[in-house]
């Protein structure tokens, strides 16, 4: 219903940090990709590949990263064996005692959000039987579409405590294009900040009963310190994930931002940075898991310091 | 590269229309149903059923359809294995002759919407060796992020002569929410109307050659008829997948605006109109494909009586 469960497990780990698990084939250490050649089909065997590599990151990671996000480009891109490596990696992170982020940016109107939101974060009765399809933790959806697109979700992770993150202010270049443009309202505002006061509203329906944040999260770039600073302030019931540190260029301080006083209000998520550390440490690529480790440890250390996490 | 493939197919059938594949458990007749009930995982039985369902349909549609809709949602709610009903449905539409719209909505940035790209309408290599994950001819998406979350798409579509339908103003009652703020730039402009601006921007990339239009359409709701028709007037090279006929309420004479002099430019969705025409009819449920054909002639006649198809 909040995100009382994932801050739990932040706290516990003192770690505000997302492991993004995007296994792009090429990230992939040659020897795991070789045991899967006798598959005829490609998909099928870089699925499988796929899945031995998150596996092992998981293990590697559970017990001081609170949370992982796969990014579902990443597993349909090997079709439907993709999607059960998809299915099989939320479970056994969920299994380990991570919270896991579905990343699928889902957006659509009415029954359809909520197939969606049965998809990926609910239940549904079949022949008198309750299936959940994926069983994620949180979504991550686009709001373009206005409340029929987000409200079809609020029900769903109200009756199973699960959450959503809505893009805000996303960490890309281009990002401006649209969400900083100013709309003609009083006082004016602009795109981001319209969508960002929708989240809070939304938020109302899901209110968080430890942390003060509610189940309606919002997706706002490290790479834009200053519009992170600024949502922090003007939204202080929903919970940012943020996207962009590392890789994509944003620094610990940049990220500092989109924390409250007690140090929360924020996970900061790595995904290149920590699937190829064994890539950038030069390490024996047996070691990937223990790179992705070390990584993920100078990541959370080199956030903490910047932030006041009790 | 442009939608000259699907105006081809419009043309041949004389028929802009599109039959949306929703298939939702409750709209598949039970006779179908029952022949899965042997089948232990109550997922898997669905997807099953799903399959004979939707091929039914294509069967008894596809000399006087042009396209069928797949919506992703009532496939990724049946798992993995809806997704692979999803491949299989796209697979036997073309099979038949059919263009395949994909409604994936999809959205992110840089090799992620790569990633998306290849996964939905292109290729990749793996061991050496061309793999499609889904193939079908063009994609629905979201355009919320600006330009990083769509040139990724432009390469693929150029490479396979694929195509792309970016949402502008869709067609749900709170779509005013976001899409109808007006923007300070001058002269003030809607957020719609920008994103349209930007189809137009990003077709230049995929020239259309026979028909005028690019490869970069655009969703435009039929239930906003005074914001298609300025749209089409607006957007001369952008090709409009219209929702919101019959179900959400749009009639022919709404839909009539969104097409050009020459009865082209735009092609009109119907998803539970024909999948629930046999519920509609109360007709004998082993006739649902029967049903569906009458109701996709009916909806033809219907909209080409208020526009000028040559």
């Amino acid at each position: 219903m909040s995100f009382d469960k994932l801050i739990d497990r932040i706290v516990e780990t003192k770690n505000p940090t997302v492991a993004g698990l995007d296994p792009k084939y090429s990230y992939i250490p040659a020897y795991i990709r070789a045991k899967y050649d006798s598959i005829a089909d490609p998909l099928e065997a870089a699925a499988a590949a796929v899945k031995e590599f998150n596996f092992a990151l998981i293990d590697a990671l559970c017990d001081i990263v609170p949370a992982v996000k796969p990014q579902a480009a990443y597993y349909e891109m090997y079709g439907w064996y993709g999607m059960r490596t998809f299915a099989e990696t939320i479970s056994y992170a969920q299994k380990k005692g991570m919270y896991v982020i579905a990343d699928c940016k889902r957006n659509d109107i009415g029954t359809t959000m909520e197939a969606y939101a049965i998809a990926h974060l609910g239940h549904q009765e079949i022949r008198g039987q309750k299936v959940s399809p994926f069983g994620a933790d949180a979504l991550t959806v686009n709001g373009y579409l206005g409340s029929d697109g987000i409200t079809p979700l609020l029900k769903v992770c109200k009756e199973e405590d699960k959450g959503i993150f809505v893009l805000v202010k996303t960490s890309n270049p281009s990002s401006g294009e649209l969400q900083d443009k100013k709309a003609y309202v009083r006082p004016v505002q602009t795109v981001y900040e319209l969508m960002g006061d929708m989240c809070e509203k939304w938020g109302e329906e899901l209110p968080g009963t430890k942390y003060g944040y509610s189940g309606v999260g919002a997706v706002v770039g490290a790479t834009y310190p200053d519009q992170l600073t600024e949502l922090r302030r003007r939204m202080p019931h929903t919970f940012f994930l943020v996207p962009g540190y590392g890789a994509q260029g944003g620094g610990a301080a940049d990220v500092a931002g989109g924390f409250d006083e007690n140090g929360l209000g924020a996970i900061i998520n790595s995904s290149r940075g920590i699937l190829c550390a064994w890539q950038k440490e030069k390490c024996d690529e047996h070691d990937f898991a223990g790179a992705a480790r070390r990584e993920a440890i100078r990541m959370r250390d080199d956030i903490v310091s910047h932030i006041h996490l009790k």
